[in-house]
């Protein structure tokens, strides 16, 4: 049960006007909760390297990563803005929930999915460098309508690319933990089985998170699984894949292509292998998030929970620290 | 009426094994007209330089574009493989019926629609100069959901392209000579009318064919009035558009950017100003052509077509010489 004062702390990112907590959306929160305008006590911090702000807090809204939750000694729930939380995950002390953003990536996210599924098919990674060598060299390949994905986790940003692969006539193969069936995949399977399906992939897709279970799980010897065809597009997180593994098979064209928008270190550093890798597409860890829609949902989406929170029920997206997610 | 003996003259392509018209294709068509075998005469041509064989074609099937149709004096119908047909209709002698290909490309010209447009969403033609430049620079557009497609040209390729723009949600404006209610196309309007709607316009597709009314029909003047951030995705024929001011557009980014599958000249010469056009997606006129499907197609068209010229019956996709397609 909450306590007669409730004490929010917000860590903000005041650097990006489109990701700034502002009075704004506090006026919307207490709008949905009004019992709660006499007994809140909320406190701002916009500066990264400070985090005394915590030390009373018992609900933490986390619009940036703090540097550390080491004060927040009262901490009973933290919301993270953001959907991956491998880097929040090891700050959290005992005692305290963190929930994720799962879901407020959902429809950029899946439409992204279709975008990259559609350039892997028409050779847009290889276009790019042919044009970059005034090389006119055609392919006259046949539709997405009719070939395989297979999606590695199959969440909000993945189960919303499913429906929109197979609207455009894909068939899909969805991948999780535990093979449970889900909406909008033609067939599910578990992370265990997938070796059997990865040599009938024209399209493999990848939206995990990162944790102990995905990390390195696509490795040199899945890869070469695949058809030489094949496409590879990562909208999670790079290091479910074995990399350097992934830049030798493009750079060999034993891989089609890949369009990735996750990198095992960002911004990518000037000397990385990935910006002179042929046949990829890179987009700068940008293709789920959409700010114009971001924030307001990530403050509904806390505001929903901050109810639940005040009601002593369950909240929505709550991270088993076992899993990662 | 048909004459008692019908004879068939084939100007094939004998260079690409997936384009050309075999002993196979003739079975096919043999098995659809079982009375047609006593009274058929074929001949083949694989030598484009060569035009001799024509001289006693009543039908002609152009699998390429014949070198000149001087000789074809008994002609009275010939069936292209191609949609766009204004190379061929110079050459056409008065009293032969040209039929052309147009709905072979629907599926694949369709699609690429999609993925042309979902590409210029998500800025793929400026990261792929950002990954030539190793320039990290995300943007966090929204979707393509909510967003206006204005279509020039709603026929097979056009149309499908609407389809499936519509069910991503995107409204879709459909753009003929006639501004006739089509399907899949939220409003309908005359060439004439557009200048109204191009302010509103986020993503510019063209599938037009090159005819006395289209020829230029987007000058620097329309294009100016489109938004800054629109995109424009030309899989028709590439005169149709202004190009030298498309590509001024895209150089001082007044236009978000282009994917561009058609262009003045092809293949592109060495020299051409396209190659290093900043926010340009070059594929290499093979957008809509689906070799998997494409011979297969064609020929069925033709096979239709020949029952009908047999039974005196209206041909399908019939060529208005004076409208160009």
């Amino acid at each position: 049960m909450p306590k007669a004062r409730v004490r929010i702390h917000v860590e903000n990112n005041a650097e990006t006007e489109a990701l700034r907590f502002t009075p704004a959306h506090l006026e919307r929160i207490l709008a949905a909760h009004p019992g709660l305008r006499e007994r809140l006590a909320v406190t701002i911090n916009d500066d990264p390297d400070r985090t005394d702000g915590q030390s009373d807090a018992e609900i933490l809204f986390a619009v940036r990563k703090p540097k550390s939750l080491a004060d927040a000694k009262e901490l009973r729930w933290l919301q993270s803005t953001s959907a991956g939380v491998e880097a929040l995950l090891p700050l959290m002390l005992p005692g305290a929930v963190l929930t994720n953003a799962s879901g407020v990536h959902r429809e950029k996210g899946g439409e992204f999915i279709l975008a990259a599924v559609l350039m892997l098919n028409y050779a847009i990674p290889r276009f790019a460098g042919d044009k970059q060598h005034r090389r006119w060299a055609p392919r006259f390949e046949s539709t997405v309508a009719g070939k395989r994905a297979m999606l590695l986790g199959v969440g909000a940003i993945g189960g919303e690319g499913a429906r929109l692969l197979r609207l455009v006539g894909a068939t899909t193969i969805g991948v999780t933990r535990t093979g449970g069936r889900r909406e909008h995949v033609d067939r599910s399977v578990t992370f265990a089985a997938i070796d059997e399906f990865l040599p009938q992939t024209d399209f493999l897709v990848s939206s995990l998170p990162l944790t102990r279970e995905t990390e390195g799980m696509i490795d040199r010897r899945r890869l070469d699984l695949l058809p030489r065809h094949a496409g590879v597009a990562i909208v999670g997180r790079a290091k479910v894949f074995d990399c350097d593994a992934l830049l030798d098979k493009l750079a060999d064209e034993s891989l089609g292509g890949a369009v990735l928008d996750v990198f095992p270190e960002e911004p990518l550093p000037p000397q990385s292998r990935f910006w002179t890798a042929p046949n990829l597409v890179i987009t700068p860890h940008c293709s789920v998030d959409d700010h114009a829609v971001y924030m307001d949902r990530c403050v509904a989406l806390f505001s929903d929970n901050l109810g639940r929170y005040l009601d002593g029920a369950p909240l929505r997206n709550v991270v088993d620290p076992e899993r990662g997610y």
